[in-house]
């Protein structure tokens, strides 16, 4: 039975109090909140869990076994280092740290010490990705073109970080497990209206290899709620509506011909069968599974998904967002020694060509 | 009575005939389309209109007045230019031209000569968008934030032009409209899949001064239709959904505010009433209000729309979004004179300070 | 070449002209209309046929061997029963006629002449009822449990007829369709508020053998227009939305199951796979295709569906909707031979025991 | 402070816990269960609670001034009233009982106790209700013509009772309190598909004076949930979808008018401006809302709604569905000194003649 201790009850904390609670493998012992207030929910809630104010009590405790850090993101890094430095397991909310440079430290600790480290990217387990996730895998979509996600609502403004920070970490860490970890450069514009040089509208685009083009709407500003994306591939097309519980998920058997007609080379968009279907998703809580998965990765020393790499490939995009955004616009490269390959058959527009 | 002759008679010609026939002030006399069985078809439907395949038999008549130029974009600048030199009043389907400087040349060549020079940006005169501009002329809206436009389907394949020549005139035009004519800076991103070095998706970002930001997604690769608009202000965002006959228009009376809560300065969105309308749009036929409008436009020797500089700022557009594909997403200026006033507060990000 | 005349030249019937005007088999030589606005209209739109202003004109006329009845219902009677005594194949606009005893008087009367008379009940012909016929005959819903239909909108008050004789046509003509031409017993509530004693809302409810029941919502004053039908199997469940043209049909695995649980009986609603399915539908415009199998039923001898004996049901049912509204409510049996057989195992509800 | 025990902590029970452990006036002491499991769960939840097996430990104790019961519909009558003839206050769950007879006797002793007896229709305290309320109430719809209601889903067949008196209970109690308690006649036609006895499709139609009527789908076998309900009246119609969290309520200015045109009689479907709207509705928790009616109504000795007549009357038409359902869709009269004033200009179809 892995002990764990929970630090910050804020937003977030009950649910992965209530879920590692429930789980047989892990045991909660101490819940750590700045806030008087909080700490006293977290004790009436959970009767048997110590209660405590300072981090330490935590990180630094002998009768811990497994840290989670659930704290405002410019803590994680210093949370998560004290945890992995004492031995913790360490689960992080996301985005994983403020900086990939972190990010990278802290999963080359945790791969030293051969401890596990998981950040928290909930949505990869709920139904819909990974039913998503197998129809790409088995090839049901063919080769894929684009991926389009708007995720916008009338929202809170964060004061420390723009909307891309907020929204997109969810966007991405989804784009990162169903495209895979193969994104070759970022751009970004957006717009801040009060002052605050913190964008609450942005645009995202990011670039894979052969065509392949991903694209964000991020917006705190949206008089409706709509957290949306498309996929489009050579074989099918599908629709992921989260706010449509009945038909979160649609697939269209619509996709795209070359042919050759009298001899001339042509694209034809076509409806094929033109037909749609709408399977159920699983509708488990995600963070029941991921809790699971957690604890099975301790026990076997190898975690499938959500690893440090994950959490650092998300942190290192969003850094290339800010970058993008300084800079105009412009394509920032993930890493310089992999180039984006884009194929272009007009010499004037060859982007491979980047910087 | 106005006599007419209309050349081209393919997609949009039939309702450019029809509308030019039915008005009182015009009378059309004469078709010209390059194929014998558009020709027919045209002779059959009008018993009392000539046909002719040589557009010289249009543009250098002496019995016409008015030329309609309904033939591929490639053409316009040369129809149009050969009308206005034998003295015809044109009309031009969008894009006005090529390049810009084709459409600027058209333009000083209508006001030298004192004729009458119309770009048929047919969307302007559709009931949605008459009244989205009253409502932002009258401040209902408040300050402008954002513009974010939608515009997918499952579409053709143009041969001769991306995604973004054949889609997005129609929005830059309706963004031209309802902005302001001011539009200061304009990047794109976007991807081809099938080797034509034609963009078959793209995303292109519009920017105003007082960081005003209009976005444009252009696909033509989606499983379904989308004519999607939202317009956010400080007072009031709407969103325009031209799929949506019975709710077309939708005003939210949402909007954000700026407080200064316990000595922290706060940007708070904030639902206001949050009561939504939707008012009826009048649904008279666009393109028979436009007719009038030219009509009249041609006696008054003064068009208040849809005129050549209003066609020619949209072929702007367009061409500053070849040069920022070719640059690789960089934000291009419409007009060295009037570099983009763009407010950051991190000096880092001066945008302003473009190229 | 049958040579057809058109009775009625007002809100359908140039649909009428412009369909049998395009077949092959078919030439139209003879359009009569009452107005001369109409007869003009006509005789512009189709220089080749004549115009009449009396109905014998067609009705009696030696070179007509088909005539088409699209005047208001009351006279349908007479126009067709005069077209069959003078030899010709009819078409009759649906309702048939405006008692059952007309109508089965027309079916006995084209049967004895060796006559075509067919109804248009145009739905029929429909990409979508055509999708479910087929799905129904093929047993892919199991056993049929309830039809579902809700046809309301802000429509025009009728001056001679309810709400239930101007809309339900369309829906039991359906439904006589789907279901097969067994239903047994109708009855209807409604109510109207102007006092003209014409129901302007109305609810009927069609029973079939076996527990099988329909109902229709019926509706003038309704402040949205929805044409929505549900039809559930044991099997399988659809939708029909006629107003969402992407996704006109939507299919469930979703059904009945009934268990034995710990000796109990139990029903179980089961969401099987869950999965929907919206399958493309054919968008040719209905009334081409029945044009065509009326031309094929003339020559053939030999009418599949639409016959005399079909819009003859369609009228019994609405005359039960008049009987039953006098009477309270009353469930009227359509033919005293054939009572409806009704399970029930409580004995208090024996509604086989009507009367 | 008023002590609370409640029987019956099955599905709806612990929200009935929390909302009256959470009200300043309540204090919640006992709370009773068949069941062990149940038991413990109450137990766990609330520490300072008792748990009881007999529901006498809280209708015939001496610490409890409230009783909640919370049992199945067959038990309503005997927990009631061995409470109130123990002089405590009760809260009765919907529906209030499984006859008239019972309710109407519960309703006098409660009077002649001077005790409060309050029935459980949540439904009348959600947002969405009481605007519709204030609407009606304020003349916004002018008069009104008919109340349209669906409540359909792929439910749970119960073993004890038809799908009317499963689902009918919340919207009867609605159309009670928007359209006034002066319901005349109900109608009822239904099937049952398995040999129950019980339909599990129906429909029912209420009749009030002035042709006000009123119709409800219930349905258990639906593939997809529908909670939608219209309301037309001379000035203006509402749509209340429950399932459409961001437009709960839709109010179009759509009604009907009365003409004289060239001497004719005519009535108008007008969409007058046709502007729809839809206001926020509160989105408090309905129940905490009620409870804190229902202290108000114990310490005031005076309750505005929700009382024993008023649950009395929705039984009252629950039992007319039962005999229109065994008479064959026969309209009852809910009260013979007060029958149906339905005015018909036609004399045959005289509905203010009944039985």
């Amino acid at each position: 039975m892995l002990r764990v201790g929970l630090i910050g009850y804020g937003y977030w904390g009950p649910n992965l109090a209530r879920n590692f609670d429930a789980h047989p493998g892990f045991d909660l012992v101490r819940i750590c909140d700045m806030t008087k207030k909080r700490r006293n929910l977290a004790a009436e809630t959970y009767r048997n869990v110590d209660v405590a104010s300072d981090p330490d009590a935590i990180t630094k405790a002998t009768d811990i076994d497994v840290v989670i850090v659930a704290t405002p993101v410019f803590t994680h890094y210093e949370m998560a280092k004290d945890a992995l430095e004492n031995g913790k397991h360490v689960w992080v909310e996301k985005p994983m740290t403020s900086t990939s440079e972190q990010a990278r430290e802290l999963t080359a600790l945790a791969d030293a010490k051969g401890l596990t480290l998981m950040v928290d990217h909930t949505f990869l387990f709920t139904g819909a990705v990974r039913k998503m996730k197998s129809l790409i895998d088995a090839g049901e979509l063919g080769d894929l073109y684009y991926y389009d996600s708007v995720r916008i609502n009338l929202g809170i403004f964060q004061h420390d970080v723009n909307v891309i920070w907020d929204l997109a970490p969810h966007d991405l860490s989804i784009m990162d497990y169903l495209l895979g970890p193969s994104a070759r450069a970022v751009s970004a514009t957006g717009s801040d209206h009060f002052e605050t040089g913190l964008e609450d509208v942005a645009y995202l685009t990011v670039y894979y290899d052969d065509n392949l083009i991903a694209h964000f709407h991020l917006n705190w500003m949206s008089p409706v709620k709509l957290r949306k994306t498309l996929v489009g591939g050579s074989k099918k097309m599908l629709i992921w509506d989260d706010l449509n519980p009945e038909e979160r998920l649609k697939i269209y058997d619509k996709g795209m011909d070359v042919q050759t007609l009298e001899g001339v080379y042509r694209v034809l968009a076509t409806p094929r069968s033109g037909e749609m279907y709408s399977p159920v998703v699983d509708a488990t809580e995600a963070l029941k599974d991921e809790v699971d998965v957690f604890q099975k990765g301790i026990v076997s020393g190898n975690l499938p998904i959500n690893d440090g790499a994950a959490g650092t490939r998300v942190v290192e995009m969003l850094e290339a967002t800010d970058r993008s955004l300084r800079e105009n616009g412009k394509v920032i490269e993930l890493d310089p020694e992999r180039p984006l390959n884009w194929t272009r058959t007009l010499e004037s527009r060859q982007m491979s060509n980047l910087g």
